[in-house]
């Protein structure tokens, strides 16, 4: 099977060029001008955009947290990825409490395998540092699972201590794999959190006013020290607040290997659209939504490489059935967003449109830094023998976001109504379309395991 | 009874002059030029300066640690302290674990009363912070015991968690106390130790390396942000890193209440002094010594006020018989070094004498500050109405620091054959003569404990 | 003469104490409690404070500026500060562009001896640097005009450029003398400002606009810098900008002696003061006033000691009659705002009452930092020995500051109507009672010129 | 005439592929993998890598420059410049003193036009702010020549006053030309040369020392606080010092446009190479060569991007017959170093090999960046319609830099006897080889002036 896209620009995240691209089998075979070859298939991406499928580090589908599961499944989660641009995703398997890394990987496994719509990888949470872990992580990196998250955040539940956190991240510096950081003092907002509620708040509004942003500012530094004496480079997942950008900034201009994701939430939304009574819900997720300046300093941090990934932390629960909860308590309020349909729409429109960056960049922040970061060198990337994960995207076309337009599995949307420039036309994975003209193409278990090299390169 | 001192220059912390002092009863009566008055006894301070006795707000007399106790009495301690001219030392009582901040105060009241040879105030040690300890601290600062330390370091034994602190915190905020704390990530450390001792590195020496500057760097930014959330000053004691110097610094040039002590042993020693085998016990502390090029860094800090107090940390163990205990595991090593005696010379001779600062500043660092910042209003300034602490000081006087000549019950100094510039002629504890002559004229008892007023305009 | 001032509270930088004081001839003779002396006057200070006389180290009595003179003369001007609690000026003598130092400073003495009515000092401010004039600095040192001022701004006028400054610089460094720095890049707001001009923007609110804090921000690193290379203390005059004072706080967290002071306009006064047409003209000082955010960060820099004192580049225009002749183009406006009558109160209300300093502070920030830093040991202090400049202060006292009841030789008020706590009662300038019950007791000639010694301890 | 690269591994700055490459006439046809196409030319490249032709956007091929001239022609320094992997330079055409941009343009054509053997373009050096001269800048942008370079060194030369190089920033804002600054603070210096060479310090060791990195941090800082007032982007050329590092850092940490070059003579060389006598003058340049311990935090600041371009600043002269007119005073040594022949090389080695990035990041900082920073789109990539400047990349071979082997027209290297890993097997320019097996293939002239865009996306 052979695809031409024709006539496109090619949009990677060191250059663009208007070029012919020749899909053969699963991967691009051959880039040129006006090509004139044989093909099973020709598209015509005149005045549209070619760029690699985008990649999304960090999803939580079917995600069990307190007493519920994330709603989308490997199966919706992926489809709607894929209808927006996205054609890999890296998920977090959970060790059980108390049980091995391998069972919560096999448990994820057998979540994803048969159901993918798309490729996915795994990260590992861990929720239990102990010698055996430790042991097991050296096996997980030789197999494909080179990543391990932590949380200073939720005692109790996913919490570590610091000794803990210190010593995955030992074990990380000698055997490659990247340690990745909740960083929130939790066991401070849980002192405010508690100290909220006793007195009568609980609205959802008080979930964003117990988690100062001071707080998640101290656990980035704290987890980059320990990094740094661990000798291991760290990676900030859902960094929303300028005291943690402040830090991961200071750590690299002393040449540490800092990184850090933010997500769209926290440059779309803030504080303000959790006050309206029980509707705040919606937009419940840790850290949560800041107050509005912090927003203007996160894009800062993207366009200068203080923040080298955009992903979503895609964790969809439902308002009514689920997020309802937490009701009385916005402690019980199931933690995330829905987000993995939308990401490359809202960076294009926020960041190329606005003009804060260049097409390329934004390419690199959805895409080439993911992959570079995560180990994944067939992807990110528009060129011969790499995968063909292939977006035609049109930058000018104009569409509304909506829970009734949406599909991710999920009654509501955080960007209900705002009009976005830019979406995907015809998207491949690994060579098949898997959507064009808004209709689904691509099939359920078609997605692989990928099977992720070493983070190389973590200066 | 009334003493007249003429002819000294009296260096306070804002002013130098030529005066005589009147000292009537207990306190200073009258000041002015060239006094021709009766009194019952006078001092000819003729070449000399007179200083307000100094106060060591950190000591350790008879504390117990790992197995035994701190080897200086209050009786012994304060008089050592005296012949340096220290007339007010703070030391800390320890609440038992489990047990309750009044048990642990009555215990430390019982070993000073009727022992000390110069005033004594308590800060609280609180080692296990629940609902009942936190009322208790309300009444501990309205009776004079106005500040309380916690510790990030020592697990199972002095260790609070991040909770836990920010709750004292809190509460020092509403009551009027002062947090103080002891900033190291001890659960990261000891894993670095026990890995250490694993690696056979037993020695005195891999105290100092196994205790990274970079985590008391961390912990001191942790401390400083859990106060800024809780809206509270903070005390960082016995710093000694650069890098927590830093944070100290940042949070200061935001605005931010942070204070903080450095010790001579941070600014006169070494990593390098703990080299030589097991007489490297002599210098097992923690925070540990650094390497040689912190101490500019801290001198540093004292000029510009980003360190606000110079104190001992004096916790004297014998080199034979205590501090051997842990000649096959550093870790049992106790940790603490003597010094109550040495402050003051040590401080005029690597500050004043060395053009570093001038005398007035070394006033304050060692008295005007610390009564200050520690609610002792009648303490730390010759002035008309103060205590009559007063040491005749001979700025020219050139001794050297030896075990066999100091007045610490301990059997080794970390000094030893220092030569110093600068000595206390005369020492007056609320006016009567307490050193002269290097004879004691003093008496046991004779201190009274200081019922502390809460700090004041900690900005 | 002797003067017993009886059952006041002595405020002074480092202590607050209840005493009796007696002034005997100019100086203070003896301090104690409950003084039962023969003198020749007794003053009541009951519930007052006793501070020591304020100092104000930058004023301009007389200055020729722009075709006129700034209005108060040495007699008014100096009658005025007294009023307001000042009883010592530094005064600036400028040196006639190609003429000598000497020229300058006899032309500065012949205004002021014989007129002033409290002491009084000079700064040199050297308008041209040549070798003879270099050389004529080290003469001024030995004679007590230890203290030269350059400029950045005022290109064609005052402007020396950074070889010049740079040279003035590295001979202070030899002779002891401190450079104190106008520092706004005055070459690229020229332009700009010539740019408004040209675009009709002729009002004074331009003159704000058109001299952006970041060029004040720049020229205070540059000199900075500039003095870190010559060896040489630096001290940054009438400090505006947010941006200049993280440059100092910047050079002080490293370690370089640099000093800054700001003045009341930039605390209590901002741009949105020079909005109002015309009337902005009251307001035209450089560098001007700010946004008014900055404010808060100055605020913080007093508290912090990042900024050493506050003065107030008192240099007034009639708006009458001098402020209009730059009706039709902001350049024209005299530079400068009158204030040596109001900075001792404004301080007291703005710092004090409003909790963010101690008494202490505010008479370190007003009196004791300016008497250290410029050389005058005799000043800034109440103790045995000083002179006897003493100020007995009502910190309860509420007046309205206003053109209509102020001393100073001008014709309107920055702080026309602003209520402030806080006014001398009664002022002594050595020994002398100058003012009692709002009455001026002084006498024109009584102020004496302060030959000044070089600045000690200046890290 | 197709030429087809087989067998290369393709390295762009964000992507690695294994990848034939056909070349049809001067621009790349076609990427793909194991082509099989009829080519006049075939060339095997296994085991080497393919990399776009290097840039070196800093050269002064036949400088006048104190009485004499850089060595180099147009065609002999492009020629070594082929030899080294470099098929662009972007030299710098000079106005003359008084004269237009446009003669200084039209003079610099000349010696390029029909001399060149690689593709060129120019930046205006301006030598003189006047009106007519900002007018004349809108015109050579659209022509081309998009960048402009000023001075703060060199006084009476070069130099421009900070209100020149404000305005003209203020022009390149509007015109969307770049701002190029020498940042220096040379008043400064030259005082501190003159008292030196005063001093009878004439060695050329002086030169280094007497223009402290201190100065230049601070000339750093300046230029882009100007160009922040003027709403412009500004590019450090030449970067050598720790303090313009950390100024650089500083600006782009608060998102401002800010961007820097650093030479191989600052990576690889040190002050102490200058000690030698009469030696050091090989080593003249300006900025001067550092202390070496300032060398670790330029590559720190490649890695991290602060930094996003080496070049060369290229200016031979000869050691006999030039550098020597400065035998008796350093500062008539002519200023400039031979290397555009060897900055590929020594990146590589010191970079790549070193481990201190990537080969990706490598390709960035000597091609990718240049091009996108100075409006080359065609430039600093391999992909599909790009000019076909190519490097067959040889990264095992092992080779010693000399004079005796090097083709710079200059004798002596600075780098004589230095073994590097890594050199150019096959250059290709614009689709003809130009270098081959070390021999020359190319033809004078045959490079061509290059109209480059305006800057783009300089975030």
């Amino acid at each position: 099977m052979r695809t031409l896209i024709k006539n496109g620009t090619v949009i990677n995240a060191d250059a663009t060029s208007r070029a012919d691209v020749l899909v053969d089998g699963e991967q691009i075979a051959l880039i040129g001008q006006e090509l004139d070859l044989g093909a099973d298939r020709t598209i015509d991406a005149s005045g549209k955009w070619l760029i690699p499928g985008a990649i999304d580090v960090h999803t939580h589908m079917e995600l069990p947290f307190g007493g519920t599961f994330a709603k989308d499944t490997f199966e919706s989660g992926t489809r709607a990825a894929a209808f927006g641009g996205t054609t890999t995703i890296i998920d977090f398997a959970v060790q059980p409490r108390g049980g091995s890394l391998r069972e919560g990987l096999e448990a994820w496994h057998r979540k994803a395998d048969g159901n993918a719509c798309v490729d996915y990888g795994f990260h590992m949470i861990i929720s239990d540092v102990r010698d055996d872990v430790l042991d097991e992580m050296d096996g997980l990196v030789d197999e494909g699972v080179t990543s391990f998250k932590l949380f200073t955040a939720y005692p109790g539940v996913f919490f570590s201590d610091d000794g803990a956190i210190f010593r995955a991240m030992q074990r990380s510096a000698r055997n490659g794999g990247l340690i990745m950081m909740h960083a929130e003092n939790g066991l401070a907002i849980d002192v405010v959190a508690g100290q909220e509620v006793a007195a009568g708040h609980t609205d959802p509004y008080y979930h964003g006013t117990s988690r100062s942003p001071v707080l998640e500012g101290e656990a980035t530094n704290r987890v980059i020290r320990l990094a740094e004496v661990a000798g291991a480079p760290v990676y900030i997942v859902h960094l929303s607040a300028r005291q943690a950008l402040d830090e991961v900034r200071r750590a690299r201009d002393a040449g540490l290997p800092a990184f850090a994701e933010t997500c769209p939430q926290y440059l779309f939304l803030s504080l303000e659209d959790m006050g309206n009574g029980f509707e705040g819900a919606k937009f419940v997720c840790s850290p949560p939504l800041r107050p509005a300046d912090h927003a203007e300093e996160l894009w800062k941090g993207l366009v200068r490489d203080d923040l080298q990934v955009v992903s979503t932390d895609h964790c969809p629960f439902d308002f009514h059935g689920q997020k309802d909860l937490g009701r009385d308590d916005f402690r019980k309020v199931p933690n995330g967003l829905p987000g993995v349909e939308n990401r490359v729409d809202l960076l294009h429109d926020g960041g190329v449109v606005r003009g804060r960056f260049s097409p390329n960049r934004w390419v690199e922040l959805i895409s080439s830094a993911p992959a570079r970061l995560f180990g994944l060198p067939r992807k990110g990337v528009i060129g011969v023998g790499a995968d063909a994960d292939i977006v035609v995207y049109d930058p000018a076309r104009r569409h509304t976001i909506s829970a009734s337009t949406h599909h991710m599995d999920v009654d509501y949307s955080c960007y209900e109504g705002r009009e976005v420039t830019g979406g995907a036309d015809v998207v491949l994975s690994r060579g098949t379309v898997v959507v064009e003209g808004g209709e689904w193409r691509g099939s359920k278990g078609a997605g692989r395991f990928l099977r992720r090299e070493r983070s190389a390169n973590l200066h």
